[in-house]
């Protein structure tokens, strides 16, 4: 009989879209819903660089190569060089999207049954790929008391297996907006050199960092043979639809096999390549403007969320999101609640259960991740919504001692 | 110590790319070199649909749904409708390129270790996709002397075993060009009934078919659980660039996991989906163009290659590759002699040896694929170059005898 495959089946339905049925019956209800719940920027894409791919003179849109036109790797390696990055135009394999670039390199760096570790709560995608890949997930969990830090070397060794083959960092994090210092990222450096892994580092939040200047794991000295860097320009610059995104590394082995994969689908988009060439010519200020306007929602999102009882809310460094433990039964059932039977104003919002984010059955269950990008009035009423809701939704629970999670609000 | 996996390891080089340092070196010795190694058509993208894209009003270009904005998704089905082909916007995953359409439906249909047939000789890329996906090809020979045509049934049935999914077609193929008649396509459908397999049908070329108007297996009865259609607009619309495809499905669990895999990536390109949408708009008429010119080549070319003495040139129904035998020792070795040592009047030609499209060790090394894909004045001068070269190659075989590959030269 016809039947899919295994992976088929066990492909996750993507957790950003799981509520999406809700929110749509709500909308046809006449609520407004605020969508707090995807990282998807409300920024406009840089009018300059949508103009020079506008007005590119293109008569046959041919196939690039397969990295990559050398155009647009130029002008990424001299961005990556003005961030601190050691990084040539040959080390550059122009993915689509930062999507493309996790898949080549989890089937670049791990054989089928590898496993890689990974701090959770992490993006949720990533299971999807591993499943792709026909590679193990092993999660060591970082907690919210600590802000979502680097949880302990000691966490890492004690799942570390002779199929252990890398470990996957996103910095900064995705779902937790926590940021690693330059003492974190030596550390687990360290541990990959130790036991000869590979470091993979999703970096597609490096511009939105708002408390210090970002430290990529890539300028660490012995770097090289072991870092892999995911990138994508679809959050510096708004771009999310372009799909451009790039896997980097200075690693010449893994650079010969991913570019192999990447020859594989002969070429990323090009009308997006266009669109990104443009945008890595932009001057830094223009990200002044971008971090001031995301710096601000976080301040305001973390000072509401700090206010109401019962809330844990870290205050995150760097992307646009934050993790918050809510006095809540079930981060999933409060979700389709806040969609299906609440209303404050006529309006209610969307946000991410957190169980999306942890690979460890159970946890995340009291937290949601709130995505700050809406403009500070919507979110600001969205956040409104938020506070009504936590009074009168039925699965409250009797908020936990406050000094145990009293460390995770202090600024970090 | 840090190694790539075995897959990265075993992943080839694109055999498309090759021979591509030897004609960088040939032009830096100022050789013209005409490039008929690679299906990139030379046909301006439409004005029209490139048009509608630049001025497009976007101001976020954000993520669209994962399997494709749905007013693409709903020119598209109106487009397989007018083809004949009963698809409705439900059925279809944009893809970003026939690529990700061929690695999905991979992922997909069969597990790590199943076993997909395919006839030889094929798009060598399917041999990537395989080892990523890491599924084994089994390939079945289909002979020049015959023109390409389907290989018996006989000879499907005696490669199936218990890990036997699919089957996978190109049609029109690359690279041979060959057709499937209706009756080819029942009698191979009917296999994959009476085994339980899906089949896969890559039709990228399905416009560019020049004897009879084009079958698609999807229209045959029965064909619904079976049958995923692999598509892309690069040859279509002259648009490789853009990087849009579909996987089209009636069958709703192939649908459902294929789109999960979909969802991993978020969306598909942007910008090539408006290019897209805008295409899928032209009228009938516009392929009446591209499609005379194609055709005046492929009978161009042909009819030279015939004239050539030894040369066994099948006339391919559809494409714009034909796949002839030439009459020496090794199609590697040739093709590196004509840029390295050849010349006529300071002229060469880049051609595809066929051992990249066999998946049998051996096979193809007196056969190559020419591309058709240069202006007729371009194209004969390649031709000539051709004839000249033919005669001056030291590894010049004799000509097999006449009476074996008549057959083969006979109109398809």
């Amino acid at each position: 009989m016809l039947k899919v495959s295994q992976r088929g089946q066990d492909m996750p339905v993507s957790p950003f879209r799981k509520l999406g049925p809700f929110a749509e019956a709500a909308r046809q209800q006449g609520k407004i819903v605020y969508p707090l719940n995807i990282g998807q920027p409300d920024i406009e894409t840089p009018a300059a660089a949508m103009a020079a791919m506008r007005t590119a003179d293109v008569r046959v849109l041919g196939y690039s190569h397969g990295a990559g036109t050398e155009s647009y790797r130029h002008k990424l390696a001299a961005y990556y060089q003005r961030a601190n990055l050691p990084v040539a135009f040959e080390d550059i394999i122009v993915t689509t999207g930062g999507s493309e670039a996790i898949l080549f390199a989890l089937l670049t760096c791990l054989n089928p049954g590898d496993e890689i570790i990974i701090p959770e709560p992490f993006y949720g995608t990533y299971t999807a790929f591993a499943i792709a890949a026909g590679v193990t997930i092993v999660p060591v969990t970082a907690r919210i008391e600590d802000g979502f830090a680097l949880p302990p070397l000691a966490d890492f060794e004690r799942v570390i297996t002779p199929r252990t083959r890398a470990v996957l960092i996103c910095n900064p994090s995705n779902p937790t907006g926590y940021v690693y210092s330059r003492a974190e990222l030596e550390s687990i450096l360290g541990l990959c050199q130790a036991h000869q892994l590979y470091l993979l580092s999703d970096e597609a939040y490096r511009e939105f960092c708002y408390d210090a200047p970002y430290v990529s794991a890539l300028q660490l000295p012995g770097a090289a043979p072991y870092v892999v860097v995911l990138d994508t320009i679809s959050k510096r610059y708004s771009a999310c639809g372009a799909r451009i995104g790039a896997l980097v590394t200075l690693n010449q082995e893994v650079y010969s096999a991913a570019f192999r994969f990447a020859q594989m689908r002969v070429s990323p988009p090009g009308l997006g390549m266009l669109l990104a060439e443009a945008a890595a010519d932009l001057p830094e200020s223009y990200f002044d403007e971008s971090k001031a306007e995301y710096l601000a929602r976080r301040d305001l999102t973390v000072a509401r969320l700090q206010a109401m009882p019962g809330v844990v809310c870290p205050r995150p460094g760097g992307a646009f999101y934050v993790l918050a433990h809510l006095p809540i039964d079930s981060s999933d059932a409060f979700g389709q609640w806040l969609l299906e039977s609440f209303s404050y104003e006529n309006q209610t919002l969307m946000l991410s259960p957190a169980t999306g984010f942890y690979h460890t059955p159970g946890l995340g269950r009291q937290e949601v991740r709130i995505a700050y990008v809406l403009n500070r009035s919507d979110l600001a009423a969205a956040l409104t919504c938020l506070e009504h809701a936590l009074r009168e939704y039925p699965g409250r629970t009797t908020p936990q001692p406050a000094t145990a999670l009293d460390a995770a609000t202090r600024p970090s």
